[in-house]
């Protein structure tokens, strides 16, 4: 990793990528599948003429999109900020593109404790699926009981150990996270579901979700949403909904009031 | 063609047809690439154990969407109509779905003079294009005087010869069409223009949104939208819109208040 420790002459650049996850293995590169980090750092590495590794924000898994993702590099490339974002955008597939490109701190690091992390998962609530929309939701033919989910969703608000709404993972110290905020609400067919909170545990918003489909669906109570946070029982929760129906929306740091994009509004 | 005359035994079954046009040469069975047409036809021939091919509605360009496409085709299978949605569904590539089938009279011919046409072409107005939604919308960078189109689209509503708005077809008899009505709004970052009328020539909508992305430029004024259809001259009209904002939204057909099908809201 070339993020370093702010030598003479050295910038950090802030990336916001956006990215259709579909034909990636996920945001970390890794062996079993292209990421988008291997992509972004490859455009990078090719542009500047010297080898680059971003540090990323959120580790997104296979098949999750992003509006908003966070990565960093260092550099002392002489390239205005700003013109990192075109300069990339016309080497990066279509599927990835920068959204804005800023001169940060030396000291600052993505993955700050003190972000607000925003997602969120798309459910198509029609008969049958919508081909224009296949790539980015999640399609449920049913009906579901939205005010269930709602009334389920804003139970997870505040801070509690998230541990029985994750997937294992020895190398989390911490499953406590602090959720700010849930919506969920109807516009036409799709339904949307968003959540903003410090981080999210391995799988934990798709953990979430699928419990919120079981609730909709008259399958589960929302009695048992305390239930799974005190038990911290990843079994008692519903199963883990489709990687394709989430999107990571934005990362706000601290002294931040929306994410610094010109676009995503 | 399998559409026939109404012999006894021989039911008509038509088919709502939702597709993702991204990789496809179109609606129509053609040399120069897949059709939708051409899957749906060895789709429903397979499941039927005989050739079968339909008859569509409208023959969209490559690239083009549809949320609903009408296709009709003739059986003596004895399946009830409303169930070769689900059994085509099965069959069918992800980008093709079926939203609706059922039984017609024998005389129902898709391409009726007096249907009433939906399409919609939908651009992405920010900065930088959105990954997730670039397979079905024109991305726009620069401001748009929404008024000034908006006006520009009233004045096609009526009943003109669009010579003008469409590439030359010798096989088009007539080039009058009627339009009923236009609407153009923007949602968030996304402009979506509707345009309803009895019949589009062929590339009509794109070239029509072409012109009226012009004019949101400020590079033509709204007085040149009724020249170019006195005229008939094509080349004062402004270029083709790309085909991949363009999606075929609903065909109505005499009697019919909505398009039927379950789920398009």
């Amino acid at each position: 990793m070339t993020v370093g420790g702010g030598k003479p002459g050295i910038r950090r650049i802030r990336l916001t990528v956006a990215y259709d996850g579909t034909r990636y293995a996920g945001w970390q590169i890794q062996p079993n599948g292209l990421a988008v980090q291997e992509v972004l750092d490859r455009c990078l590495s090719e542009l500047l003429g010297t080898e680059i590794r971003t540090l990323g924000a959120s580790r997104t898994d296979a098949g999750v999109h992003a509006l908003g993702n966070v990565a960093v590099f260092d550099t002392c490339a002489r390239m205005p900020a700003d013109k990192f974002s075109y300069a990339l955008n016309t080497r990066l597939p279509e599927d990835i593109r920068i959204q804005c490109s800023e001169e940060v701190s030396p000291d600052f690091h993505p993955r700050f404790r003190e972000t607000v992390k925003t997602y969120e998962y798309r459910i198509l609530n029609r008969r049958f699926p919508d081909p224009t929309r296949r790539l980015n939701s999640f399609h449920w033919y049913g009906s579901l009981d939205l005010e269930a989910m709602r009334r389920g969703a804003a139970l997870l608000v505040g801070t509690h150990d998230f541990k029985g709404f994750a997937t294992a993972n020895p190398q989390t110290r911490s499953t406590v996270r602090t959720i700010f905020k849930t919506e969920l609400w109807k516009e036409d067919d799709m339904i949307r579901f968003r959540i903003t909170g410090n981080g999210f545990l391995y799988n934990m918003v798709r953990i979430i979700t699928g419990t919120l489909l079981e609730i909709g669906k008259g399958a589960m109570e929302t009695d048992q949403i305390p239930e799974i946070l005190s038990s911290g029982d990843r079994s008692m929760a519903g199963p883990t909904a489709r990687a394709h129906g989430l999107t990571l929306v934005e990362i706000r740091y601290p002294g931040e009031e929306k994410q610094k994009m010109d676009v995503i509004r």
